[in-house]
């Protein structure tokens, strides 16, 4: 399984998926050439809006993005099953699970990536590759028939992991609402992912890019700062 | 039909309900003497010590507060109609409407409010009284049955009304994801009430007390800033 799980797709000031080109360019390793774009996670602009701004970045790796959109309903299945990888972007997560379900592409897609095909996900993206959807930080808009998601793998990924608070807002704190979320689900690891961060997973090893650490939460133990290079394997575990 | 509900339960700096504690006052009248508490918004602190803080702040207007949780199952629905007042504290909002549809106590508290129990929320329990959670800030740390709520007003509520960014970070603004509703939803008249302002909604009228002005969404109109003391009828439509 070889999966690309960033944080955002934009880091402030900068282009889009400026910072994560180099790694995109390397997960994709020249061999692919199309790839399965999956934008249902747009809500506030279209799809078809959502596949030029993407194309536009996989331009510079010489690589069609190829919309799942477009196809037809019934051949939707066959597109994932035949995709040379999957490209998962980001928007609001309620909205591009409830998709996905209603066009009953989970299981498909699941075994598409467990079997081999590469998934890149970014924000909502990586959102859905998790077990279920409980560490998205977007709005539930519309409802699911459920929360659960890809469950590509075993932990929580909270994208866009924030330390900052506005001031002079009472509203809780990005860490107040994962404790929360453990205190529900005690046993599962949440990694709080900043932004211009991403997990790189293949040949069953987990490696955190981007240069800023990531914050690892578990039930009511003390939340660790873990940086790139360091063992992230006990997330498989 | 009577309704109070608050935006926050406290200002950044002040003591708990301390804000709105003239209002609540003025809204239990001094005839209430004991009101109905929903504590199940509680995550991170139990229920008892949930009761506790806020029964030291209802200590000063002599109200009795009487918690859900503390009742036998087969009791929660008679003392949900026998409520001198239902008071519904913030917290988690998945949580606390979870913990409602799997005690059935939807349709009950939404019939006693409609037949004149006075109904108090904040942040979570203001969500609840909407039509839907969908215009919550909380995370989906739990999967309720629906995302329907008491429905008790036509509009949406977004509680903790933010203006703020925090600098550098990309994720959504709290109006882009009242946006992203909208698409979905755009019949729906969604409020922005920010810290420190509630709605008072009594014979048919309704009033926004604390100070600020609240900012008011619908489809693709331009969003709108009205103040205390201007007319809000049109959320009845």
């Amino acid at each position: 399984m070889r999966l690309l799980l960033i944080s955002n797709s934009t880091n402030a000031g900068e282009g889009y998926l400026e910072h994560a080109r180099n790694d995109i360019r390397d997960f994709l390793g020249g061999e692919v050439k199309k790839v399965l774009f999956v934008p249902y996670a747009a809500v506030s602009f279209s799809y078809d809006e959502y596949q030029e701004k993407v194309q536009k970045r996989f331009d510079e790796f010489n690589v069609k993005v190829d919309p799942l959109h477009k196809y037809d309903h019934k051949d939707k299945r066959k597109a994932v099953e035949d995709a040379e990888a999957i490209v998962v972007g980001g928007g609001n997560t309620f909205h591009l699970l409830k998709q996905l379900q209603q066009e009953k592409l989970i299981e498909v897609m699941r075994h598409a990536v467990l079997d081999g095909t590469p998934y890149i996900g970014w924000s909502a993206g990586s959102n859905v590759a998790c077990p279920t959807i409980c560490t998205t930080n977007d709005m539930p808009i519309t409802e699911p028939d459920n929360f659960h998601a890809l469950n590509l793998v075993r932990f929580q990924i909270n994208p866009h992991y924030l330390d900052a608070h506005p001031q002079g807002h009472a509203g809780e704190t990005r860490e107040m609402r994962i404790k929360e979320f453990l205190v529900v689900n005690p046993y599962i690891y949440t990694v709080g992912l900043r932004e211009g961060s991403m997990f790189k997973i293949e040949n069953g090893q987990i490696q955190l890019l981007g240069g800023k650490k990531a914050r690892i939460f578990k039930g009511d133990e003390e939340p660790r700062e873990l940086a790139p290079g360091d063992d992230f394997d006990f997330l498989f575990e």
